[in-house]
């Protein structure tokens, strides 16, 4: 081997993931975010930096759904961080939603302030008072607006990187329509850009379904979701579509002359997907060697590392030049690391660590038989490329990964899918780390009862059933016995 | 004319701009703003909404300077909103420049919080904590991060939309390097790209030079800046890039171990540009019709106004929609206004209110000759220009669009520099609205005399001499008629 500075053992072990994953999940967790350098933390607690290598994962999801959004008409603007507390208090299930999570601005430089400013935790009351101003006629509809921006929730659950944080980072599109049925179908239409989105950037399955009367958002009419279920037993709220009927259009007095000249109100929606959905994919994807990006949202998607011994050098690195000119001739962002200082296996570990689709390995004997090594993070398989075939051999290993992530995160959920019809075997199926689908009533004791029962699973969602409504039971309630309403998926969720 | 209802004349006047931007300047900024739909106002004074038609060429300059930055090496991150007191505390004259102007946060839900928490005013603080975690070697070095981001600093000055608002968008780069001469390099190369961005996005030429020491930056060693002469007379801080020296990083103890393993602090530097620059370009480029929007920025570039008859009108929409693929195969963004209940003039004074470049009105006549009218936003020039020529023709127009609109600001400017030699002089220009070249012995007393005896016009920069130093200057100072120092550019500013 190459005569340069490996690491010692202890060091080596400092810089690895020391934890596995399928035994401390959390201190799993915590590792890979910060040892494949996507967070730091910071002295206030709750609150993240997202390092270049997750927020470039972000500028990706940003790239996507923005070209999708645009398909529906959607225009992208920004309101103000502030909103003043009374328009914060304009609708009542709104407010009491997210008071107790609110930051309040009360002073500005040496000054108190006359009313105090709450930071936005979502950005309904701000739009909305604009939106009642610029909406007139029905033909200034439908209003489809976005936003990138931060949002601020204070909860007092222990916060978690990606998954929980007191400031994130999200989109939230807010739209107004003339008609229930054109704001339906948009619900809809949305959850499926975001569905898309875990399939084809993240590589993730999603559980679509409505959240219950309990879950659902703050002031909505009702509330769809997408539901991911992670390798540690607990499910995560990985987005949410809400159809706001017409509860803030009426708080707002938001209202439109139609064609007859008669005043109606609108019908709105809001949707959000946050920085969480990283989260979630780190959750799902990473193994014990470290973080596993998926190929659409890796910036870097592979790198090459030159294998190189004093007397064949230059001819390994020319050809690892070369080897860079294939890859890229097929569009894939490659890096070649020759930095002298470090061994291969040190830098075969580092790019792990960080995820890195694709490794190729190209040393002396590659360059004789004009070939080289294409290994897969997900799986360490080695594949032996003749130089002529590597750009698209490295294509379809792109190709092929993204393809197996996925298929990997939907048998896993497969294979943890559980069904309970008694209480009994609910509390036990939670027990074991299962998604339990079962039949409820539809009534808040029964919820309130799988809460308490079970250590805190709860109802994540009723899944959409044939024409996207609630999926309906045959059988009798889980908790109570009486005849049930809905399917619902229960687990113990983020 | 086509039978369509025409607004009575009262509406039309309430429509279009009623106050002349020779006569009214900022009531007539006002006006294009609110009625291009650029900003909404909001209950919170300094605080406004970025609608659709102004979010959108920010995304145009975010998109271009992030290539540009990227060319630097330089990568995306997201920091925290919130800086603890403590830290925003560390850098003595930094907390003395920006703590007057900080919001505090000192509540989150019904509790007190045990520290306050400043909301970014900027970023240096916040960074720079955990650069100090991150810089260990020179290995480490150059470390080069930007994020897009809003701030807040609460200004008590009347505030402008885009020019002056409490809560703005903007980048920041914050970079470290190992040595003063690879951080100071920078600083210019950065000062360069925000040239590059208002010369050939915005068609503004700039003037580029130091702050005096009075004026630099909280914290910084010195600050280069970008100033852009206005049409009211008055020069506005288009952008500036700080050499921070090694202010920041002995307060933050940023150090890292040199080649020798010797333990050196860092050179850093900070840069922003921010929305205020939409500002400027509005106040530069547009007229008495509304906003003017350089082709570059234009989210849609093209509008096609169809002349319609009864008789002739399937026709004239079909050549419509010809003209639409001819320009879209040029790539440019173009937009088939063939609303119904409006008329032609009603519509062209909407889109030039909105300020689209181009106007392309097809008629029957135009269908007869096979031809089309290409209509330039900023100075009403007329073409007819034959349909196989139209995506070449309009592409020609935009581009000399883009070309006069940077001649004529770079006119303006220097029609109105004036040279002062006494303080007679001085005082007379910037009267006369001038921007004022004078020299200066390089004193506070001077500095502050001109703020004080010219109504509060100021020293806004020191340009660039040959070795992009601070120019000399030969005569005497234009205040005290002591021997000068450095040439200075006074005006009023923004």
């Amino acid at each position: 081997m190459p005569k340069t500075k490996e690491p010692k053992k202890d060091q080596k072990k400092e810089i690895g993931i020391t934890i596995k994953k399928e035994e401390e999940f959390g201190e799993w967790f915590s590792q890979i975010i910060t040892k494949a350098e996507l967070v730091e933390y910071t002295d206030v607690s709750g609150c993240y930096v997202f390092r270049p290598n997750s927020y470039s994962i972000w500028e990706k999801v940003q790239a996507f759904m923005d070209s999708e959004f645009r398909k529906l008409g959607v225009r992208n603007a920004y309101f103000p961080l502030f909103i003043p507390e009374k328009l914060l208090n304009r609708e009542k299930e709104h407010v009491e939603g997210f008071t107790p999570e609110v930051a309040w601005v009360t002073h500005t430089g040496e000054s108190k302030l006359s009313e105090r400013l709450a930071i936005r935790p979502t950005s309904e009351t701000i739009m909305y008072d604009s939106y009642k101003k610029w909406i007139r006629s029905w033909r200034d509809l439908p209003l489809k607006i976005n936003q990138w921006c931060n949002v601020v929730r204070w909860e007092f659950k222990n916060p978690v990187p990606f998954i929980r944080s007191r400031e994130f980072l999200w989109q939230e599109g807010h739209t107004a329509h003339r008609t229930k049925d054109e704001a339906e179908k948009e619900v809809f239409q949305i959850l499926d850009i975001y569905e898309k989105t875990y399939n084809d950037l993240y590589a993730m399955p999603c559980i679509k379904g409505f959240k219950t009367e309990k879950e659902k958002f703050a002031g909505a009419l009702y509330t769809t979701t997408i539901e991911i279920f992670l390798p540690n037993g607990k499910s995560a709220q990985a987005c949410t579509s809400h159809c706001l009927g017409q509860n803030f259009a009426k708080a707002f007095d938001i209202s439109f002359l139609d064609e007859k000249e008669e005043k109606q109100h609108v019908w709105q929606n809001s949707w959000g997907y946050s920085t969480r959905s990283m989260g979630i994919m780190i959750c799902m994807h990473s193994d014990n060697k470290g973080l596993v990006l998926p190929p659409r949202v890796a910036s870097t998607q592979a790198v090459i590392v030159p294998i190189t011994f004093a007397d064949s050098k230059e001819k390994v690195l020319s050809k690892a030049r070369e080897v860079k000119k294939c890859l890229e001739s097929e569009g894939i962002s490659v890096v070649l690391d020759d930095r002298d200082e470090l061994t291969p296996g040190w830098k075969f570990n580092e790019w792990e660590m960080k995820g890195i689709p694709l490794r190729i390995e190209v040393g002396p004997k590659d360059v004789e038989k004009d070939q080289a090594v294409i290994v897969r993070r997900d799986n360490g398989k080695k594949d032996f490329v003749k130089t002529a075939d590597l750009g698209k051999k490295a294509k379809e290993a792109l190709e092929q990964m993204h393809k197996d992530l996925y298929d990997r995160a939907l048998r896993l959920r497969q294979d943890n899918e559980a069904e309970a019809k008694e209480f009994h075997e609910l509390t036990k199926a939670i027990k074991d780390r299962k998604l339990v689908k079962a039949a409820w009533c539809s009534s808040t004791e029964c919820e309130e009862m799988i809460k308490d029962k079970t250590g805190g699973a709860k109802i994540i969602c009723i899944p959409f059933g044939k024409d996207m409504d609630r999926k309906e039971a045959k059988g009798r309630c889980v908790c109570c016995g009486k005849p049930a309403k809905y399917e619902v998926y229960i687990a113990k969720s983020y």
